[in-house]
């Protein structure tokens, strides 16, 4: 196939590319980068124009634009309506970074060893959505289109996609299409490439604990009045029970239970739990107790804080019983749980376990709902059938930990189930230091995507 | 008496002369403001040549100087040696201050209707050890000084006092005095005089969790992998139990129990626990059950987390599953507890307590012995008399919940009981944000101090 050929001819331009993306710090999280964030999204409409895009828009939002573009080859043929986002997780903390963020490097490493590229947005997701740009003007250069194809690229997808809805419920028809295409997902590796079934939906919550109004010497007060740390932590560790079991009560009330046939067959991933305790440099693995580690990621909810901080916290040591304490709490969802229901839930319990000398705020953040994909449609056949060809071997379907909120809100606006076809790996480092995203799972992706739209056309018939 | 008179001429003076010291950023904690400690010492050298001293001099020792300087006025006389400290706690967090914590304004307020002077280190302790500068002075311009005096005045008070202890072991006979006077703890009130006769010890740890050898996204890794907040909060939970009692194994071993007598006599210091509550805010007070809040700040350890860092703390949400947490935790001590044997036993069950999915580390920073001061001898006498005169009240003897270290060391080096004649209210803000000094307490102060050295000579006798 030409397709194939163009893409392995223009492996230096499409690469060179993607670095000049990643040098754009557009972490939409932290208002400074604001002017970064819109640079990057004027760079993804220069590229789907000169990848021969028509109507090519940055849509503005009450937040940051979503930019659009299409393809209409034949409006008989089938529509694919890829879906991904150039906004990026916080850098922070930036020490921790062997090499700037922003200013990409590729280097060996020992699950890459024909290279990866070390920056921010690397592999989740401006690496993974560009290769569909690759692919689409691959396909154009050598015209083996053969689906029409719709672009929705977002800015907001790490701070909770919350003009994304709006968005899609007011261009519902232009958003028309036979299956949306994500790649913001991993892969088990190379050698057992992976198709995501399942995603966990998020909660994200902000607490605040206020004890005495203002800070206070801890000796002339410590003991008689109630610290707000303190205070936190119990409440905190209140949350688990000593199985790690959460005791909000009614969280579980909604989670599936799946049969032990299917977790069996979720067992059946590769796994390797001591090369895993190796990776992370951990004596053990640590979670809800009667599931294995593939379960407490796939299908089982869970809490965790995010960030903690209060008091003081700089060198040396400084007797302060704090004003104040503070946590960022999210909760992973599986699905039947509602991430609203959720959220009040979480919200009505932290606040009822508050002692009389505290005051309490709760604050929701973004949330998600969690999504589950058939396996037997065209659009996952068509997947299935281009990583046979890419990589000589059936796909295996998987349940990821990690939440793209916006699946359950295509599955409910479009009527689209998500095809989540992801090639980054689980040790890629997103939302960390160091994040990177293999030079060849990059291309490799670009000739799968590019395979899936010949599959589609087939298989949508 | 001329005293008197002089220290009423010369109150402008005396203040824009505190005004000045404020002025200098001394914070020992903080190595940005090593310059800054350095020029406080040159300050404190300055006036006490100013107001007489002979032999002043700016000690070296392995971290700030102490400085030194004294008046034999006779051979024969009782001495008084004077301690304080001219460094200060950091101003962190600057933001909660109405006014520039090193440029100070006096404002009045509802407990200092004459005015108070906010700045750092007003009350805590450049106001009050300033104070005995300024009446050695006086005592010196009208020939009124009645016993010897010695200074010694360090700037390493506020990070753990670690020099002072080999240079007063190194400086018993340059040391030698009958009484050690130190203004550095609060009083009732204005109304209620009184003098401090308990202080409590200080143990303060530093504790490092770590959970994977880096951050992981919460999605990916959430459930399976400890996170090191979550399991810090619960190890911090975990060391008081519902009744706040402290569950660290042999920590309650060595405090003493205190006859109902002796707590019936503390619980009749003027105490208002609604105003306590509402000058704070807060709905209740909290703390160990079965005691008193006279009890819990006077009598009884505690434990506080003075301060607790981990994973994302900016704008915004960022699903981290952090790789360290951190928090800053000091136990305040009462008497026979062993500051050092207390930090052995914190770190030993800390890190029992650890589950194996996590590595723990703990650090001592400083700490001190509680102290007990009798109230039978001449200097405790002297004082007496000279808040009788001061303010025509008979001074009520209390415990005060913080720490001054370094009373146990001259009590064992130099076999002096220490006299602690401060002149702060509890409700000054020191290490707060608005730290501040009563006007009215600060001349009272140098006045009751004048007297001190007047019944000191009788009494000591």
């Amino acid at each position: 196939m030409a397709v194939k050929q163009y893409i392995h001819d223009n492996q230096e331009k499409f690469l060179n590319e993607l670095l000049d993306l990643l040098r754009i710090p557009s972490v939409s999280a932290d208002p400074k980068f604001k002017g970064d964030v819109m640079a990057a999204a004027e760079f993804v409409k220069d590229s789907l124009e000169k990848a021969g895009a028509d109507k090519v828009e940055v849509c503005q939002t009450a937040g940051y634009p979503i930019v659009y573009g299409e393809k209409i080859i034949d409006p008989s043929a089938p529509t694919v309506l890829v879906y991904g986002h150039y906004d990026v997780q916080p850098a922070d903390p930036y020490e921790l970074w062997d090499s700037p963020p922003f200013e990409p490097v590729i280097k060996k490493t020992e699950m890459h060893p024909e290279g990866a590229i070390f920056a921010r947005g690397s592999a989740d997701d401006k690496g993974q959505f560009y290769m569909h740009v690759k692919a689409f003007e691959a396909m154009m250069q050598t015209n083996e289109l053969t689906c029409n194809i719709k672009f929705m690229i977002e800015g907001e997808e790490e701070v909770g996609s919350s003009n994304l809805d709006i968005f899609v419920k007011e261009n519902k028809e232009k958003l028309a299409a036979d299956v949306i295409l994500i790649s913001d997902t991993s892969m088990l590796s190379l050698e057992n490439p992976s198709i995501t079934v399942g995603l966990r939906g998020l909660a994200y919550m902000e607490v605040e604990v206020t004890g005495p109004n203002r800070d206070l010497h801890s000796g002339t007060y410590g003991g008689a009045v109630a610290n707000p740390i303190n205070i936190l932590c119990k409440m905190i560790a209140s949350l688990q029970d000593e199985n790690n079991h959460i005791t909000i009560p009614g969280f579980y009330d909604k989670v599936e239970e799946l049969s032990a046939a299917y977790r069996e067959q979720l067992n059946k991933a590769p796994f390797d739990e001591i090369d895993y305790r190796k990776k992370l440099d951990i004596n053990a693995v640590h979670g809800e107790k009667g599931f294995t580690t593939l379960e407490r990621t796939g299908i089982r909810p869970t809490l965790d804080v995010n960030g903690i901080w209060g008091g003081y916290t700089g060198e040396g040591a400084k007797t302060v019983l704090p004003s104040k304490a503070y946590a960022k709490i999210s909760m992973r969802l599986v699905p039947n749980q509602d991430h609203k229901e959720i959220a009040e839930l979480f919200q009505k319990h932290f606040e009822s376990i508050a002692p009389d000398a505290v005051k309490v705020k709760v604050t929701p953040h973004h949330g998600g709902h969690p999504a589950v994909v058939p396996t037997d449609s065209p659009g996952y056949k068509a997947a299935e059938s281009a990583i046979m060809e890419a990589f000589g071997k059936k796909a295996i379907p998987t349940r990821e930990g990690g939440s793209i909120p916006i699946t359950s809100l295509f599955q409910k606006e479009l009527g689209l189930d998500p095809i989540l076809l992801g090639f980054g790996l689980d040790t890629d480092a997103i939302h960390s230091p160091n994040e990177h995203y293999g030079v060849k799972n990059y291309f490799m992706g670009i000739e799968t995507i590019a395979m899936f739209f010949k599959y589609f056309r087939e298989s949508a018939k």
